[in-house]
C-alpha cells in the first residue's frame, strides 16, 4: 500500500516516516520549500530519505508564492523567531493557513500517484500554538478532504496525541535517524538551544533522561 | 472592508466579482495560474480586472506543482476533455483537490493581506460533476478553514444555490462584462460549443431567451 508522508526534516515527521515505513507502507515522501528562512531543513529531509533508500520515490514542492505570506519571522527574515521562552498564543512564526495549505496539495499528489494514505507528523500536544496545528483542525480537515476527492483517502497523524517524549521513545524503537534532523527555527550549523522550536525538542529528550544526538551553540 | 475575489476568467467567478464589487468590497482579484490547458483564461481574467480597475489589487499566483498532477485533461494536452454532451461521474476535467488546494492558498492570501472575506463563484447546481464544487465540500471547507486560522475569515460563495440562467440573470443586472469571459475547455479563439463547460454555459443564456455575447465557432 502507498503512502504520501509529509516529510520537513523534523523530528515529528521523520518519527512518523518511520511508522508508515515500520507499518509496510511504500513511502513517498513529500517536501515543501516555501521560502522558510533556511535551507538547512531541506537539506536533513534530503539526507533522511537517503536514510531510508526512498530517492527514487521523494519529491519536493516549490510553494513560491508564499513569499506573498511575509508577515511572519518563518518567511520574513527581517522579523526574528522569539528566543525568550514559550509564550501564550499564537508566535510570530505563524503563516496563515500553512499547514491548511500543505494539506491540500499533498492530498491532490496522493491521489495523483494512487496512493490512498497520507502521513502527518502534527502533534496537537507539544505544539508551538499554531491554529492548524489543533486536534480539532485535522479532525475538520479530514472530513473535508473526503468531500473533496473521489475516493478515500486515509489520513494519517500518529502523533497527534503524543508529547514531544512520546514521540521521541517512538521513534527511537522504530530507529528513526534523530541525529540526521533539525528543529530550529535558525537554521544554523548549531542549533540555538532557545527558539520555541528547540526548547519542545530539547524538554523531549530531557523527559526520557536522554540526550539530543544533534549540536547545540 | 477587503475581499479577496477568485478570479478564473470564466462566467461564474466574474459574476462574483461583480456581485462582491456591488456590495461594496474593496476587492482583491486573485488568479492561479496552474498549467491549464489554455492561456486564454489569464488572459480574461486580467482583461476583467483592468474592466473593473483593479489592476493594482490583482494577483497571479503561478503554482508549478500541478504539473505532477497530469491525470487530467485540463493540465495533460495529451488527454481530450469529453465533447459527446454531459454525462455522469466525474469528467476527465477533474483535477484531484484543485478547488481544495485553491481555497486553502486563497484563505492564506486573504489573511496576509487583512482581508476578512473571500469570494468563490462556485455553483453547487449547474456544476461539471467534481467532488470538490459540492455544497457539503463548500460548508465542511468554511469550518476547516476558520480552524486553521487565528481570526475570521467569511466564505462567501454567492452563486452555490444558483443555476447558471439565475447567475447570468443576477451578472447582467450589475452589468458583468460577459463579453470578457471564457469558459471552452480548449481555448481557442472561438468556443467550441461542445465541451461540458460550453454546454452549460449556452444553456443558460438559452433558458433566459438570451444570446450568449462570445463568439462560438
Amino acid at each position: 500500500m502507498k503512502a504520501v508522508v509529509l516529510l520537513s526534516g523534523g523530528l515529528d515527521s521523520t518519527t512518523c516516516l518511520g511508522i508508515a515505513k515500520d507499518e509496510g507502507y511504500t513511502c513517498y515522501p513529500l517536501t515543501f520549500e516555501y521560502g522558510q528562512r533556511h535551507s538547512k531543513e531541506i537539506a536533513c529531509a534530503k539526507k533522511i530519505v537517503s536514510y531510508y533508500d526512498l530517492n527514487d520515490k521523494y519529491k519536493i514542492i516549490s510553494l513560491d508564492f508564499f513569499k506573498l505570506f511575509a508577515n511572519n519571522s518563518l518567511i520574513n527574515k527581517e522579523i526574528m523567531p522569539n528566543t525568550s521562552g514559550l509564550s501564550k498564543g499564537i508566535p510570530n512564526t505563524y503563516v496563515p493557513a500553512r499547514n491548511l495549505i500543505f494539506l491540500s496539495i499533498a492530498a491532490g499528489y496522493a491521489k495523483n500517484i494512487n496512493a490512498d494514505n497520507l502521513f502527518l507528523g502534527v502533534s496537537a500536544v507539544d505544539y508551538s500554538g499554531y491554529p492548524d496545528c489543533r486536534k480539532e483542525f485535522i479532525a475538520s480537515f479530514m472530513q473535508t478532504v473526503q468531500l473533496a476527492l473521489p475516493t478515500k483517502l486515509t489520513i494519517k497523524a500518529p502523533l497527534v496525541d503524543l508529547s514531544k517524549s512520546q514521540t521521541i521513545s517512538l521513534g527511537l524503537k522504530l530507529k528513526v535517524p534523530y541525529h540526521l534532523t533539525t528543529s530550529c527555527y535558525f537554521g544554523a550549523k548549531k542549533a540555538c538551544g532557545k527558539c520555541d522550536s528547540c526548547i519542545l525538542r530539547l524538554k523531549g529528550f530531557k523527559d526520557l533522561g536522554l540526550k539530543d544526538p544533534i549540536s547545540y551553540s
